[in-house]
């Protein structure tokens, strides 16, 4: 019989809640038995410690190797005080935080994402897994968006965290390091998506929810898209995620 | 000086954050400035009753013919108890729930969109609004989905709740009363989106978030179309909303 885990462990453990404790611990927490095997059998992201009821660790302490070793015990009233939802699974994991490498190469030659001050960490999460399905390596986040580590990003990401490299980038600093990268934004009076043609290497800059594409990006020299809307349409735009997503899917079959 | 509301009236009020009250009174909820002059200028939905606070009031009052008659005054701590969201913003309007009449000459030839147990608020909503961007009028929702006068489905559908039809049918229903409308469902196997060709009256199906479309839908007679993913990429699979969106823009780019 495995011993349950201390008192100080848990307010540890609670405390990874905000993302302060998160940041200096350098960890963040994916919640649920479908995220939790995904971090245990990937590679890319280590899984520092396993936290969970008694009848995950009956079911599953023989799939998964050296599991023995990081395993918690909790009772169903510890776990809903470290879990992050209302409604918390059966188990939970802490993950050292990625620090992922730029590869120059992709970069230039493919599609990157840039969230420019995304606030919503549904969309943000939503985001990340359009990357993943799209095969987008690398999203560069904003310093005004929302922690990537924040649990409803980690959740909405479907498992693209452990895949997709994302990148704390300041858009000036990126421009000067990266000038080739052609800037592509959506707005309005953009080119239709349908039909324009794009460079390979781009980063396409996803605005924020309520104030868009901010005016120092849009300043600079970009290459503006659209998504036609319907004569009859009465929206006034698309959901960022959304739009993110036509425009991937556009320019992967383009 | 406008008198503050009665505490009757202030419970009645806070009542209808829940679905059964609002069901009842036949009435929903429209949150916050953007959305309440929304509903204040359109014209397909009647609105009952405004509620704010006083500096709405002062700022607001000439603005809309007939306010006076039915703007109601509450104080940010009555506001916040009515409200359904952690940071009620300034006012909030009750409206009516339309009741959508079926068009079925544009049902015959246009798009319509069929929400399959989509349970996730933000998701119906986000999908309300990409019908309303891309001229789709009817929406129809299955009886297994979340309430789409939920306030997060108002809020999410950013106004396209006052312009959409949503109709609420069971799918079998659908079926027997339209079988010349082509059902298009996504799938894993299905064929390219960007390259099919689809008749012009055609039911899209959005499936469940995690359960994906019912059987009952797969085993009747559809269309089946699939969103490529790239070679490298690791998602499983698309946020709902967002592979419906992906899907109205091809259809309505074809």
């Amino acid at each position: 019989m495995l011993a349950k885990v201390s008192k100080n462990r848990l307010k540890y453990l609670a405390g990874l809640k905000l993302k302060k404790h998160r940041s200096e611990e350098g960890v963040f927490v994916v919640e649920g038995e479908k995220l939790v095997a995904e971090a245990l059998n990937q590679q890319a992201v280590e899984v520092i410690s396993v936290i969970g009821l008694e009848g995950w660790w009956i079911e599953n302490r023989l799939k998964y190797k050296g599991l023995d070793s990081n395993f918690e015990l909790v009772g169903e009233a510890d776990l809903r005080r470290i879990s992050s939802f209302a409604e918390p699974n059966q188990v939970l994991a802490i993950c050292r935080q990625p620090d992922w490498a730029l590869d120059e190469t992709i970069l230039a030659q493919d599609v990157s994402l840039y969230l420019d001050d995304i606030t919503d960490p549904g969309n943000a999460g939503t985001i990340l897994r359009i990357a993943d399905w799209f095969g987008i390596r690398h999203v560069f986040v904003s310093p005004g968006s929302v922690e990537v580590f924040n649990p409803k990003v980690v959740q909405a990401s479907m498992g693209a965290i452990f895949r997709v490299r994302v990148l704390a980038w300041d858009f000036g600093a990126f421009r000067e390091k990266f000038p080739q990268v052609a800037v592509v934004t959506s707005e309005l009076k953009g080119e239709n998506i349908f039909k324009v043609h794009l460079p390979k290497g781009l980063l396409l800059v996803i605005g924020n929810e309520s104030k868009g594409i901010s005016a120092a990006i849009l300043d600079s020299d970009s290459l503006r898209v659209s998504i036609p809307s319907a004569p009859g349409g009465g929206a006034e735009s698309l959901n960022a995620a959304v739009a993110a997503g036509i425009i991937c899917a556009c320019i992967r079959n383009n």
